[in-house]
């Protein structure tokens, strides 16, 4: 057995893998090591080996090691906030009044379009950087409010700058089928066209867009609209995820799982033939609480099924200005098991090795060798202490690859 | 006017002032001057005298300030937590299985007996710290985990330590009547004696007692017990307060109005009569949707009886080990928002200044000339704000007595 000197070196941890089948992947005092902003070696203290050394030691004394938190579905680019609108409903304002006072997605389009790019990240920055104060060291942006050719690339070239700036990674995925914009009302085709056709490869010639995604829902866009986008998707060789059966069941968690898709999110409404597809296809279930606890939702999705077709499970803060104003995943996760029932150990699954996976990530995670040294040390001793506290900083310190943030 | 050179002056603030019956008391673009810990001043600015002078001016470029919150309901000081408790409910486990497993109210009471003060204080110390960070500067604490002379003695010198160390207001609650100790099982009114003729006295003695509260339940203590401590407290000089009506209504409410108490708390069950006592007495609502939540209740409190008869309404934490470890005001006043549709002003009011009504302190909880220089600058711009975000950061400085946190 090789005892280099190690990077990095995490004794008296009590290390929640995620690995394995064990519950939380526990390893009680174990012990983790870095080297080149990798794991180089992971296991209880008492197989360390003998003149295990490292540049830097770092005593946990019992406190918990997780790997940092990957928040796999969020929007949280986006022009003002709609602080008002909820103010406003709260007041009585019903929603076609909110409606003719300029309320609702197309406010957000309409402040997203008129900001700048430095604007827009400057909004932008302090929620990624709360999601970061909470253990996240991976992020999902969703573009979607801007709609337009412009729009849509400034939201994604402000998605990669927040990656850049904070250090963590952001994984962009392109939301041109989020709302139809105000001036395609009378040519939906139109617009259905001009992101497939033009937006889509454009940015994706960029280097901007890690994901397509589309909000299928009777509100939003058909499942013929959304085939079409994910035709181009595969064409230009991109992974597809999907907003489905969020309010009602359009088959949408069937259609992604047909084009082999990351995840399916959302899926209040979701039936059994959508289950056995993602079951198949390998399809993440996104599981969205903020938004589910934000509008007072009554139908839950239906975990015990995926549960029992073995569909893996995701959650994730959908951190939006309208539905789910949340920047705490953690709290995302206390939501999964209050709301809908999940375990800890489920919803840390879902926030870290699900997560990843939803994301298309497969060095992250989980901690064991070779995978990215993105880890969280917490004020806590106990995994479902990440769950149980609602609120609070728990966090004790973030490294990513390896380097304290 | 006089133009003395204050300590500090804010300008350029956007002034949630919760004095007077404007929305949420707003000054847009104002000013507030401190001076020996105290508000001097408060206006718009283009009232401000001219040749007004402070030691330090805090330009705040529009960013909202209003009064250091107050949460007015916590059991913050416990020993160890009940995530384990946790994590077996949601694994199925009965509550039956969990109490066999040493699980409850009563697992609290044992970590807290076992605990030396120093342990309990470095225990409970980042709960409240927490709640500061986020923007609480009056906190209430109470007693009710020792249930017996020496452990409710040591809770409340911890509870006052944490004041002390923080440098923020503790406002101590003495509830013995919270569960009945297991060694009291089979005699329950000899411990309801010890609590009212020896307790008691002896606490308020010692000047560890600023109230004194119970849990009236059929759970846990009758309306007649509770009245055996009220006229205690009475004789004391003590105000009373009373956790009423959560599960049932069982007249605490009127009861604890009946001796023009401070408040009473939880209410889901509160009738018609309750109110108007309430409403007669100047008893405060104290509503606590964390414990809403994590028990997953439907049944609201009486929010619309209580508009109408004008009963103050404050929300608070409630944090505690079991139904609502909840480290999160502002997180409290999103609940109230999202779960019982108060309007962003009542929970803001009910955590600002009907929360310092609750506690009987009449010197803080609104932005106004005497008032205690407790003052909070947010990262927003809109009072609503406040309760529109879920979670993350979104304090920018905190003054306690007009200086720097
Ligand atoms: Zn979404
Ligand atoms: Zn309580």
């Amino acid at each position: 057995m090789t005892t280099n000197r190690w990077d990095l070196l995490f004794v008296h941890a009590n290390l929640a893998s995620f690995a394995g089948d064990a519950p939380f992947g526990l390893i009680e005092d174990g012990a983790l090591a870095c080297a080149d902003g990798r794991i180089a070696w992971i296991g209880p203290m008492h197989e360390l080996p003998p003149g295990a050394d490292a540049a830097h030691v770092e005593d946990l004394g019992g406190a918990l090691l997780t790997p940092g938190l990957v928040d796999c579905h969020t929007h949280l680019v986006f022009g003002d906030n709609r602080a008002n609108e909820f103010d406003m409903r709260l007041n009585g304002a019903s929603y076609e009044e909110i409606a003719r006072a300029g309320g609702g997605i197309v406010s957000s389009v309409r402040s997203t379009r008129a900001a700048t790019e430095d604007e827009l990240f400057a909004q932008s920055l302090p929620r990624a950087r709360a999601l970061l104060a909470d253990g996240v060291t991976t992020l999902e942006i969703k573009s979607g409010y801007g709609l337009d050719p412009e729009a849509e690339r400034r939201m994604l070239r402000v998605a990669r700058r927040i990656g850049e700036t904070l250090g963590i990674t952001v994984r962009t995925s392109f939301l041109g089928l989020h709302a139809l914009p105000p001036e395609y009302k009378e040519r939906r085709d139109d617009y259905v066209a001009l992101v497939c056709d033009d937006m889509l490869p454009a940015l994706a010639a960029e280097r901007l867009v890690d994901a397509v995604d589309a909000f299928c829902e009777k509100i939003a866009f058909t499942p013929a609209e959304t085939r079409r986008l994910f035709e181009r998707a595969t064409q230009l060789g991109l992974p597809v995820k999907l907003h489905a059966e969020q309010l009602s069941d359009q088959g949408g968690a069937a259609l992604v799982a047909s084009y082999h898709g990351l995840s399916a999110d959302h899926l209040e409404h979701l039936g059994e033939t959508g289950i056995a597809a993602m079951a198949k296809a390998g399809t993440v279930a996104v599981l969205l609480p903020g938004a589910f606890y934000a509008l007072r939702e009554t139908h839950l999705p239906p975990v015990a099924a995926l549960r029992e077709h073995g569909v893996p499970i995701a959650v994730a803060t959908d951190c939006n200005p309208g539905t789910s104003p949340l920047l705490s995943l953690r709290l995302a996760a206390n939501m999964a098991c209050t709301l809908f029932r999940l375990t800890p150990e489920e919803a840390l699954r879902g926030v870290t090795a699900n997560a990843a996976r939803a994301l298309g990530v497969a060095d992250r995670g989980t901690l064991a060798v070779g995978q990215r040294a993105d880890l969280v040390a917490w004020h806590a001793r106990q995994a479902a202490e990440l769950c149980y506290w609602i609120g609070g900083q728990l966090v004790r310190q973030v490294w990513i690859g390896g380097r304290p943030v």
